[in-house]
């Protein structure tokens, strides 16, 4: 079987901001989607998996793009398996148009746990490893973007506390990671979407949380068009953390 | 042209709640894209129309599911016209799995709007009344759930407001219509949904809303089953209404 595989998509009329540019949360979708199905498709998915009692678990998303898809434009999304340790398996993306150039790229970490324990497979041996016969040649893995940076919160300021509802929790029961991306781009003013646009998203997912516990947003601005975001939950534990860079 | 159309969609991991059932929302999503590409198709599509200045407004949506979609089934959502008078058209829709059994049925009423005096157009004389043509006979016309009813709030409980923000809104800078379904459901405890489910839900939209405008949310329960859902914003104008039937 190949090691890579395109999945098209097509912007749904819904699915777009009020500049007309698919929302990152929306494009996100597409790319977990592309993951699922790409891994899936190897013998490695969750579907398969669950019945063995293991399932990934996305640890860190980035996601940079030099245009965002419009309305009715139809895109693809290029996956492939970048690399594998013990306990991660990098995952880059390409976002395409139908003529092969790139709207952008995106890198992803996942790691594998045991539903039971919630602990860390070992890759390497799992499925005797199948995973490494995936992993793309150097040449193949072509995602000309920053790899996942480092958070640091010094002087970072609440600006906003929610509570979760019945439309934030998945199948698992914890906030899904969708609806994360959501609730960190509302923390910003709509014009800053629609004079600049997103150029960078990046999050690293820490912890879960469950329906029932208010997620607290603290902000620190980098500098003018950057800015970090960490999500708590009840006001102590970090949930996630994110980076938002506009054009 | 057929009068028919049928549109297949697959249901997403991050698109189905606790239970493993799509979003009623995401639902909905599935039934205004078949709308839209269904009219698009035939000439009197939003993209086609925008250029002359004429828009199609949902004015109400009803759905009723004997069974929510699970998780990686594929489905599909025919839609068809069932009937045209001056200023409304009511269209239909049947979910279905792909051995053509249902999944259940929705029924929506829409009007057209010229979109510099927001006035409703006459729907029998634009294009010369082209979408006549497309009204199914009566055989064809397969929809056996029950209208769109009526509302009356006498004694409902304002229970929750919200802000809205970036992800709310759509490219028109309004409130988008399967926001509201989110809200609406989000209501309600999650135990409805994964002990019971949903069996009908119903939305009469009155108004647009717009960033920065809160909105509340009044709640009438009609028996233990059935409620009513007022949304209203500036605390004063109704937005929409909503009727929810768990099982």
């Amino acid at each position: 079987m190949e090691k890579i595989d395109i999945y098209p998509f097509y912007v749904e009329p819904f699915h777009v901001d009020l500049s007309g540019r698919i929302f990152m949360g929306i494009l996100g979708n597409h790319l977990l989607n592309a993951a699922g199905n790409h891994s899936q498709r190897r013998g490695w998915g969750i579907g398969a998996l669950n019945e063995n009692r293991h399932t990934w678990v996305l640890s860190r998303l980035c996601i940079e793009m030099e245009e965002m898809p419009l309305r009715y434009e139809h895109a693809e999304v290029k996956t492939w398996v970048e690399g594998v340790m013990k306990l991660f398996t990098s995952r880059n993306f390409a976002i395409l148009r139908p003529d092969g150039t790139p709207y952008g790229y995106a890198r992803s970490i996942w790691s594998m746990i045991d539903m039971e324990t919630r602990k860390p497979c070992d890759l390497l041996s799992l499925y005797d490893g199948d995973i490494v016969n995936y992993v793309v040649e150097p040449e193949e893995n072509i995602c000309p973007i920053a790899g996942h940076g480092r958070f640091r919160f010094r002087n970072a300021e609440l600006v906003r506390t929610i509570d979760t509802y019945y439309s934030d929790i998945d199948i698992n029961g914890h906030v899904n990671s969708i609806k994360y991306i959501e609730h960190i781009l509302d923390l910003f003013p709509i014009e800053r979407f629609t004079r600049q646009g997103l150029r960078r998203f990046e999050i690293a997912y820490k912890a879960e949380s469950y329906l029932g516990e208010p997620l607290s947003f603290y902000l620190q601005p980098v500098d003018e068009n950057e800015f970090d975001v960490e999500v708590r939950k009840n006001d102590s534990e970090t949930v996630c953390q994110a980076k938002i860079c506009f054009k």
